[in-house]
């Protein structure tokens, strides 16, 4: 009898997430040396805490993947629930190693970001250290798209396409008045701006100046800022201003900061939001123009009625090369996306170790800013392919169908 | 030689009033008593300052429809430009029944909402006085689904539709996580809650219990609020709660209020925003619960992306009996949906003297708002054939394609 295997899902939700779920639970339910295949609830939180689920609930009596599992592949956020949990210390290494061997478990799958990747790492170290033989791989799931060394990571390609679409239509709607408009939109990114730049993808075919675009990667100063946007503003009357959540001053302060309510999750980053209101404030000073603040919210993150089809495909093939990886022997990695060369976009995968991923941000390439703020096309040909396809989606009355872990 | 037939779009925009502009085209080419169709730039200041533009742009050289006049029913906001502009005086009768007769026109559309219909019905009663044949013809358009007689109104069931998607999605991304949560999401609605209430209809299937809904039809009680929410969150602890952006409390006052940058527009409605954040803030005095703010932005009325195929159709079908209404000798009316009796949901048109619907707002029906702030199955009965179908996009690089006016 082989050894079990145990899957879960950690940091923020995307729409693809469970894709990658599904990829894990299907290559492994196909490898002769897997038995099980359990989930933990709530990430890591839920092994320490015995939480598991026995996946094979996406089987019927005779052993057939259910609907329900083809509908996890379209499911946003995280079907088994997310966490933000740090590992503390060795009593919880104990705690987790003590269930590992519980539930005999050979093979552990992890779906996350950079603090995924870090607990990967530690928990692959410390399975050698022990001298046991539990395969730890990564599956990298991120909408900031600020993995290292893999081309991009699952998720990004579905949030950009949100964006994209959705500041296309925002625009369509300002564009509708005669009168001039600015829309500044807040988009996600700590410290990243892949996906603010992604806003730049809805200018395709049309004058970019009336696009500014404004990253985490380039110190934000207001009185210019301003200076930029009047000046702008004389040729592009209607005007949308892309903003990135973590913009910062050239002291480090963020510039969301004048908004009080700042909250910090467990890792201690700071849960951001309310630029957009100190901007739109700021403006207000120098011109009567109206201005119009959009937060994208949750949705960006969310929204799987409006996903890239290639990001999904990607995602559950990150899935499945975690269980192969693992089922080959490796450990301590993460599952990497190459792009290969040529004209045509496709990718392969290959893995990387999981301590070269953990606790590197991979930041937009100044380069590819222009000085007017918006970016080259270099970044178009590198975003294009990714947002690419539509999911066929199952509705039902009008809305799209999703599964819920019942308990 | 017959008459010419000209068309404009007023008030906010919405993802299928282009799809009411398409059918007005398309049925009016079909008539042999209209000879050209002419559109209003931004609606009637179009038709005052000079601004026209002839609709065979969406003809070929052979007379045939393009494929930018597909496109045109699937592209959100509105094509022609919009405007929200008052008859102010006699001086601009005078100006338009001159641009009227210098284009012989014989056939006045106007897509729009309460205040548009003031305009169809004021220009009717003018022509008539001046002993003029001109038909002049009110076509409905509001995401607010609150004009009288007409069972819904175009627009709405597209707007309901990502209301309800992206209230799933939102809520999806909450129960990833273990902690408590509470989603405030504010709704466009200024004086009916129907739009607000479409919310509901991401429960179908779920526990109601977890989702509050406040509509501006019920007055507001901040103290009662933070109550209700307080006692909910002990059974409740993922709660839902949408709101209309235009609450107000016993004393008259809208509770977005205490934001200080309430703007109107000129026709002297304020442009509400940013009671949740009163309301977020209240709650953050009785609750340690983690409280996220969402607002829908203009994008619940422009997600082309995510519109109901039966809002789409019948956004046509309104287009073109408003011409055939016309036609028939009919003016000073406006189109409205009549719901055939039966089991199986269906409509046809009807027309109702604009007068009767200008300047009437049809709000959400008391009786269907439960005691525990949620919606009856009345509600469910009511909105759920408008949400149902999707139209088949035209995508390109993996974004919408849509159609601009190009000058």
């Amino acid at each position: 009898m082989g050894k079990n295997a145990l899957v879960g899902q950690s940091g923020g939700p995307t729409s693809v997430i469970n894709a990658s779920l599904y990829g894990v639970i299907k290559e492994a339910w196909a490898q002769e040396g897997i038995d099980k295949v359990y989930g933990m609830v709530h990430g890591i939180t839920g092994l320490i805490e015995d939480d598991l689920v026995d996946l094979n609930l996406f089987k019927d009596e005779n052993g057939a993947p259910t609907e329900d599992f083809e509908l996890l592949k379209h499911t946003p956020a995280a079907y088994l629930g997310s966490c933000r949990h740090k590992l503390k210390d060795h009593s919880q290494m104990d705690i987790i190693f003590k269930q590992l061997e519980k539930y005999n478990i050979g093979y552990f799958f992890y779906i996350g970001g950079n603090d995924s990747m870090d607990t990967v790492n530690q928990l692959g170290k410390e399975a050698i250290a022990r001298g046991l033989d539990i395969k730890m791989i990564g599956v990298p799931k991120t909408i900031d798209n600020d993995l290292a060394i893999t081309d991009h990571t699952p998720g990004f390609g579905s949030a950009a396409k949100y964006v994209a679409a959705s500041t296309r239509e925002v625009m369509l709607d300002a564009e509708a008045y005669s009168k001039p408009q600015v829309t500044i939109a807040e988009i996600m990114g700590r410290h990243a701006g892949w996906l603010t730049a992604a806003a730049a993808l809805a200018m395709e075919g049309k004058d970019s100046r009336g696009m500014m675009i404004y990253l985490p990667e380039v110190v934000f100063d207001m009185p210019q800022f301003c200076i930029e946007v009047t000046k702008r503003l004389e040729t592009n009357p209607k005007l949308f201003i892309a903003v990135s959540e973590g913009l910062r001053f050239a002291d480090g302060r963020f510039v969301c900061e004048g908004e009080a309510e700042a909250e910090k999750d467990s890792f201690g980053h700071a849960t951001l939001s309310g630029c957009v209101k100190e901007m739109a404030h700021a403006l207000r000073q120098v011109t009567k123009v109206k201005i119009r603040q959009v937060e994208f919210s949750t949705l960006q993150r969310s929204a799987a009625h409006c996903r890239s089809l290639t990001d999904m495909n990607e995602s559950i093939m990150a899935g499945e090369a975690a269980v192969r990886a693992a089922i080959a022997g490796e450990t301590q990695k993460m599952v990497c996306f190459v792009r290969e060369a040529g004209d045509t976009y496709s990718i392969s995968t290959q893995t990387a170790d999981a301590s070269q991923i953990c606790n590197v941000e991979k930041t937009f390439p100044l380069e590819w800013i222009t000085p007017d703020h918006f970016v080259t096309q270099d970044f178009f040909d590198y975003a294009k392919p990714l947002i690419n396809g539509e999911p066929a989606m199952t509705y039902k009355d009008g809305l799209p169908q999703y599964v819920e872990l019942k308990r």
